[in-house]
């Protein structure tokens, strides 16, 4: 077999065999096929696509071109939950202890991350103590007895996924659906998920930018899910405007305390009942969506969920005080009120640009080596739909440095569209695919 | 600007400008452009195209990326011919004596290339102490008193052309219209050529296998010329079987010595005569294609071109008693007739795999190690259209191994189709471009 011949066959919109799809990703992850013989196969691929056969073939390949974590060692059907990225997203947060108050075991994988804020590893570190560290048994034992453990990226989780995903991004064949779906999907199918949720965020905030976009993402996962066996559901959310309220990671920390307490933003709590019910279902813990719900709410209501996050936090040596008085977690320097400069409804709040206005701040990584500043960020007061008069305070900014906070102040001006008239119904779940 | 950008651009079928194309050859030759994103932006041009413009600009990006030569301590328009290559084209031997007889400088720069048989230059090495290493300033003057040199490749002609070809032959990206043309033309510019006459070859034997693409090419090629002001005028003529009857590098040299003799193959004549008048024409020195024939046809049959020919062998050190009798030539061990095995009517002949079979037999080299062996090869004895009865000689192989003789014989065999009836009018001329 030769690549050349794969590239030429891709190239005249002919379908790749299973074999040939498995010999370019181990040739590949293995450094003997060279990058410019698999960029110029990508950029095939980007035109002539993929079928759903050849996607689910892809996705297994990088899957098994590295280490497959073995959960069996767990009880229960094991239910992961995959976002496609969006700004203010704390729902791993408040959803994995309601689903884990359950008894759903919850054995999650995160990572830091680049972006607007760290990844729940560097939120979570809001908790003195808290930590990933642990031996693979004591991971194992937690989500047995407790139902829930979080740990750091470990083994070599489709290494394929990590070296295409570095030769895409630098080749202009990043945005074709089939390359999107698979690398999503390899990494949850090696981090050993039976079943995924994946909630596909849309919007000026998101990945996606576009509704149609986002269904052809959802549909072609869900897809790859049927191929490889393993239940998969995709919920459409709304990433036009940020989620919630807080920006940044001590700050969306509370804002999840507060959540898990009955008083969180109201979209962050429908979001978080629309996934956990259908990570409650896959679970088989309920038959239908709307028992599924009721069961989540009951979590908050009867403090079962605050409890399970408290408990989760001590399990991985976290100080838990602050979760009964979020009063006590590290406050930045400057609280600086952000004022509308004239009346009317919040028409837009461009989601990217309040997101890297956030980074800037000091709240997220630009590159690997930035140190992210946990107490600083953005808490939004006015979110679309809402009415303001001039001077009422849109939102506050959080920051440790003054000539940052001033500059973050006109730029959140500048990206919060405030009009007369507003008649732009946005929903916040465009709708699920399964 | 970021090469990033300029795949991206291409891959949308956007169109590059003049200083994006500068921008990556210059980068890729440089290396400071990686090949996996010029194999990216290649496949991007595969498949969205590009305009004549950015054609002519990528044309001569590559002719600045390395030496040009200054032909213009030569008098006189300097009129290059090239030809996409074909099995048994010993066309530039014959016209370039025919031409410089009529006193029009031929200073040619040829190689040794790999092939069915060897490059001009080997063929030329047929005569003893014949040599193409020579001062510049020798080269010069041997044009300007005897009207024709040969000298191999000097200088760093095109470097970006030979660094990109080597990519697309490993990335699937060769077989682009724009791609191909300003790869030959920048190659042609770069040697100095004031005026280039094609010879566009289509059929089995040629790197063109349909009469469109064939066209197709050479509108490409005449477009850059029009563009980059060199005037171009292509021929596209048929290598649907070999041209004339030798193909081997003593046997071709044979051929067109018997040639310039008024004794060699019809359509080897015809297709010199038609060259040669756009040459002529080109040069300034007749005002149509019939009288330009004419004059070429008189320098044969006045004996000026054999006497131009042995002249130049001469200046440039090789022994030219052979040329008054081609019977002191180098002969093979072995002469094996080819008998047909039926009768009937020549109906094809598969020009490419009779080219492999020389080069089976030495004739030319498989990588850049083979050593040619001068004096084997294939000499045709039938036709396309020829009537032959079973036990007719067909071919005869020189052969220096008897085994390799006895294979050839089979192969040949194999590739000579004979039928009953036959009506294929394949023409020697399709037309001529300009």
């Amino acid at each position: 077999m030769r690549m050349y011949d794969l590239i030429l066959r891709k190239r005249n919109g002919e379908e790749l065999t299973t074999e040939e799809i498995n010999f370019f990703v181990n040739g590949y992850t293995k450094g003997e096929i060279p990058d410019y013989q698999v960029s110029a196969l990508l950029m095939s691929i980007f035109f002539k696509k993929m079928n759903s056969r050849e996607t689910a073939d892809l996705t297994m390949a990088m899957v098994n071109s590295g280490d497959i974590l073995d959960l069996s060692m767990i009880d229960g059907v094991k239910v992961d939950k995959h976002s496609t990225g969006g700004v203010g997203d704390s729902t791993t947060l408040v959803l994995t202890p309601m689903v884990a108050s359950l008894g759903i075991p919850v054995a999650k994988m995160s990572g830091r991350g680049l972006g607007h804020t760290g990844g729940t590893i560097d939120k979570l570190e809001s908790f003195k103590g808290f930590s990933v560290e642990m031996p693979k048994e004591k991971f194992m034992n937690n989500v047995n007895t407790i139902k829930i453990a979080l740990a750091g990226q470990t083994g070599d989780l489709a290494p394929a996924d990590k070296k295409l995903y570095a030769l895409r991004d630098v080749t202009g064949t990043v945005d074709n659906v089939s390359l999107i779906a698979s690398s999503i999907m390899s990494k949850k199918i090696a981090a050993g998920a039976d079943s995924i949720v994946l909630d596909v965020k849309v919007g000026d905030g998101a990945f996606m930018k576009t509704k149609e976009a986002a269904f052809e993402l959802a549909h072609e996962m869900v897809e790859i899910g049927k191929n490889v066996g393993r239940n998969t559901i995709a919920v459409i959310s709304d990433m036009d405007q940020p989620l919630g309220l807080a920006i940044g990671n001590i700050l969306e920390v509370e804002e999840a305390i507060n959540t898990l307490k009955g008083q969180g933003p109201e979209d962050l709590l429908e979001l978080c009942l629309t996934l956990g019910s259908q990570m409650v279902i896959l679970a088989g813990k309920a038959k239908n969506p709307e028992e599924a719900r009721d069961m989540l709410l009951n979590t908050i209501k009867s403090g079962e969920a605050l409890e399970k996050f408290k408990e989760f936090i001590k399990a991985q040596g976290g100080e838990t005080d602050v979760i009964d008085d979020t009063n006590k977690f590290e406050k930045a320097k400057y609280i600086v009120p952000v004022k509308a400069e004239n009346s009317g409804v919040v028409e837009r709040i461009n989601s990217q640009k309040i997101g890297l206005i956030a980074m800037e701040l000091g709240a997220g990584r630009a590159t690997k080596e930035s140190i992210i500043d946990l107490a600083v960020g953005i808490v939004l007061n006015k979110k679309r739909g809402d009415h303001v008069e001039e001077g009422d305070i849109i939102a506050y900014i959080h920051s440790n440095d003054e000539t940052k906070a001033e500059k973050a102040k006109n730029d959140i001006l500048d990206n919060y569209v405030i009009t007369k008239e507003y008649n732009n119904e946005i929903p916040l779940i465009y709708g699920i695919v399964r």
